[in-house]
C-alpha cells in the first residue's frame, strides 16, 4: 500500500524540486524583527509604514516604551494600516520575520484567501492551529500570516464593502495577534482575482521583490477550511490550471472540521492527490462552528455575538452599523 | 398532552409563589449604575471598592474621563478585584445594575459555579446565550452575571489554586466584559460548599443585605452547562433536597450542547421535571466544544491556546507557570 494513503500518514511537505531554491540573501532593506512569541513583550515599531492614524499605547513617553505582558491583547505595536487604493498600496511586512529561528528550516508564509464578512475567532484560531501543525509536522519555519480579504466583485451575499472587511481583520489582528496582516491588495482589484494569482502576487512581493526570507525563498501556502476544500471538488468552481499551480506551485493548509474526511477527500481527488505531499491537513481538535454567516444573522437579529469575534471588530460593526440591515436570504444556518 | 412537553415550548420562567416577593425598596446604599449595553461609553468607576492595585486608563486625566468604543475590551473600568482571604471579602456589586430598564420585567443575577481551571471563551460566551435567552423568552431582565469558582477543596484534577482561578476569571470579565463580575466567596472557603448554598449566599448579599435590586427581590439563577446537568441525573452525586432547592427556589438556565437532549432529560428527571417551569434550555445556535481540559492539556503540548480564551487569561497562565507541568490523567478529551 501506498504509505500516504495510511489513515495517520502525515504527508511531508516537501519542497518541490525547483519551485523554492535556495539563494543568497539579496541586499534589500529587511522589515524589523518581529517575534512570533507571545511572551516576549512588543515594543510599538517604528516601521516606514507607520500612520499616524493609527491608536498608539495611551500614556507619557515614560512608560510607553515597554509594554507589559499584560496590554500585549490590548495594544497595537508598530501596526502599520492598508491603503484604501492601489495608488497608496503598499505590501505589510511590518510583522513578517526576516530570520528563521532554526536555520535549518524553510521559510513559510501562510496565507487564507476569504470574504472576511465579518472576521471571526474561527479565522484567526485557524492560523494557531496551522502555526502548531506545521511546527510539530513540517521543516518549514511559519515566518509570517496574511488575510487577504477579497475583492466587492465577487458579489457574495453578505458582503461588507471590501475597505470595511480589511479593516475589522486588521483591528482583529492588531488587538489580538502577534503575527498576523491583512494584504489590501486583493480586495483593491478592480476584478475578482483568482486565488492562483494571489498567491503569486504574494510570492512576488516576498520572493521577487524583497528576495525571500533569511536569504531563502519564502513557501507561500494556502490555509483553507474544509468548506474551501470542498468547493475544489465541484465541477465548474476551480480550473484545473488553477488547481495545480496551488497545490503544485505553493501549497495547502487544510484546517479539517471534525467529523468531515479530508484526507478520503484527497485521495478521490486527481490533482489534489497528486500534489499531495504539498497538503498539510490541519486537524481541527477543538470543534467550533462559528461563521461569518450566522454572525451576520445574530446581528440582524439584535443577537450577543460577543466571544464569536474580537470586540474591537464588534465595535467597529455597530459603530459603521454593518449587517444590521442585511437582506440577504439566510439559508438553514442554525445547527439543528 | 402537556404543552411543556412539545419540542417548541419554551418554559415561562416563573416566579414560584413567596420565593420572591416584591418588596418596596430599602434604604440600601447602591453602587453606580452599570449599563449592560455594549455600545455606551463606559466611564472609570468611582465605587467605595476601586483599589489602586487595579490597572487604569492611561493617558492623563484630560483624556481618560470618556473611553471611545474601540478601547472597550481593553480598559477595565471601576472594577473591584476580590480579596484572597475571607476577613478582607467584600460581596462585588460594582456592574451590578441597580435599575431595571423595563420596570416591568423582573430582575435576574445569573451565577455559573464551576471550577474555571481556567476561564474560557464558552464559559464567556454561556452568559451571552443566557442574557439573549431571557430577553427573548421571559419576563425577567439580566441585571448582573457571576462567576462562582469552587474552592481548593474540591479537588478536581487540573484544579489551579482557587485564588489563580478567581483572578483569572477577573482579568477575563475585566477586558471582555461590561456585565459579568466574579465572586470569590465559594473559593475562600475552607470546604467545600455545596451549589444550593452558593446560590443562598447570592440571595442573603442580593436580597437580604441589599434588599434586592430596583425594589424588588431579585431572581437568582444556576447558569449549567450540559454537563453540570447530566450529573444531576448520576446518583449519589446531588442530594434531592439539594436539587429541590437549587431548582424550586431559584432556577437554573441550562446551556444546551448542540446534539443533546436537554428537554428529553428535563422530561425524565423527576426532579427537574417537577421545577421546570423553574428551567430555562438555552440552546447554543453555534457549536462550541471548548473545554478547559482540552486547554490544559494544549499548554502541556506546548500548543497555542489562543482564541479558546482571552489573551489577558494567557499571559496570566504563562506568567504563573499553570498547568504547564500538570501530570493530571488526561482522558479521551480530544475528539475523533
Amino acid at each position: 500500500m501506498d504509505p500516504s494513503l495510511d489513515p495517520n500518514f502525515v504527508p511531508p511537505l516537501e519542497v518541490p524540486e525547483g519551485s523554492v531554491p535556495v539563494m543568497q540573501p539579496p541586499a534589500v532593506d529587511m522589515p524589523p524583527i518581529v517575534e512570533l512569541a507571545l511572551d516576549e513583550d512588543m515594543v510599538p515599531g517604528e516601521g516606514k509604514n507607520d500612520d499616524d492614524s493609527v491608536p498608539r499605547p495611551r500614556g507619557g513617553s515614560n512608560n510607553a516604551s515597554r509594554i507589559s505582558l499584560g496590554d500585549l491583547e490590548e495594544i497595537p505595536r508598530g501596526i502599520s494600516r492598508q491603503a484604501r487604493s492601489l495608488d497608496d498600496y503598499e505590501f505589510p511586512t511590518y510583522r513578517l520575520r526576516t530570520r528563521l529561528k532554526d536555520p535549518e528550516k524553510h521559510p513559510l508564509v501562510v496565507v487564507a484567501c476569504g470574504s472576511f464578512s465579518p472576521i471571526t475567532y474561527l479565522h484567526l484560531r485557524m492560523f494557531e492551529m496551522a502555526l502548531d501543525a506545521v511546527t510539530e509536522s513540517t521543516r518549514f519555519e511559519v515566518v509570517g500570516g496574511y488575510y487577504s480579504p477579497v475583492s466587492d466583485n465577487y458579489r457574495k451575499p453578505g458582503l461588507a464593502e471590501s475597505h470595511h472587511r480589511v479593516r475589522m481583520c486588521e483591528l482583529a489582528c492588531e488587538r489580538t495577534s502577534s503575527w498576523l496582516m491583512v494584504d489590501a491588495w486583493e480586495s483593491l482589484q478592480p476584478t475578482y482575482t483568482r486565488t492562483s494569482l494571489v498567491l503569486d502576487h504574494f510570492n512576488e512581493e516576498i520572493n521577487v521583490k524583497r528576495g525571500g526570507i533569511d536569504g531563502r525563498k519564502a513557501r507561500i501556502m494556502l490555509l483553507a477550511g474544509g468548506d474551501l476544500i470542498e468547493s475544489m471538488g465541484e465541477p465548474n468552481v476551480w480550473a484545473d490550471a488553477d488547481l495545480h499551480h496551488i497545490l503544485g506551485w505553493y501549497g495547502c493548509l487544510i484546517v479539517e472540521r471534525t467529523g468531515s474526511d479530508v484526507r478520503n477527500f484527497l485521495l478521490s481527488h486527481d490533482i489534489m492527490y497528486e500534489h499531495r505531499k504539498n497538503v498539510l491537513v490541519v486537524k481541527q481538535l477543538i470543534y467550533n462552528d462559528i461563521s461569518s454567516t450566522k454572525v451576520r444573522l445574530f446581528i440582524r437579529r439584535g443577537m450577543s455575538v460577543q466571544y464569536l469575534l474580537p470586540n474591537s471588530v464588534i465595535h467597529y460593526i455597530r459603530q459603521h452599523q454593518l449587517y444590521i440591515n442585511d437582506s440577504e436570504p439566510v439559508k438553514m444556518v442554525l445547527t439543528k
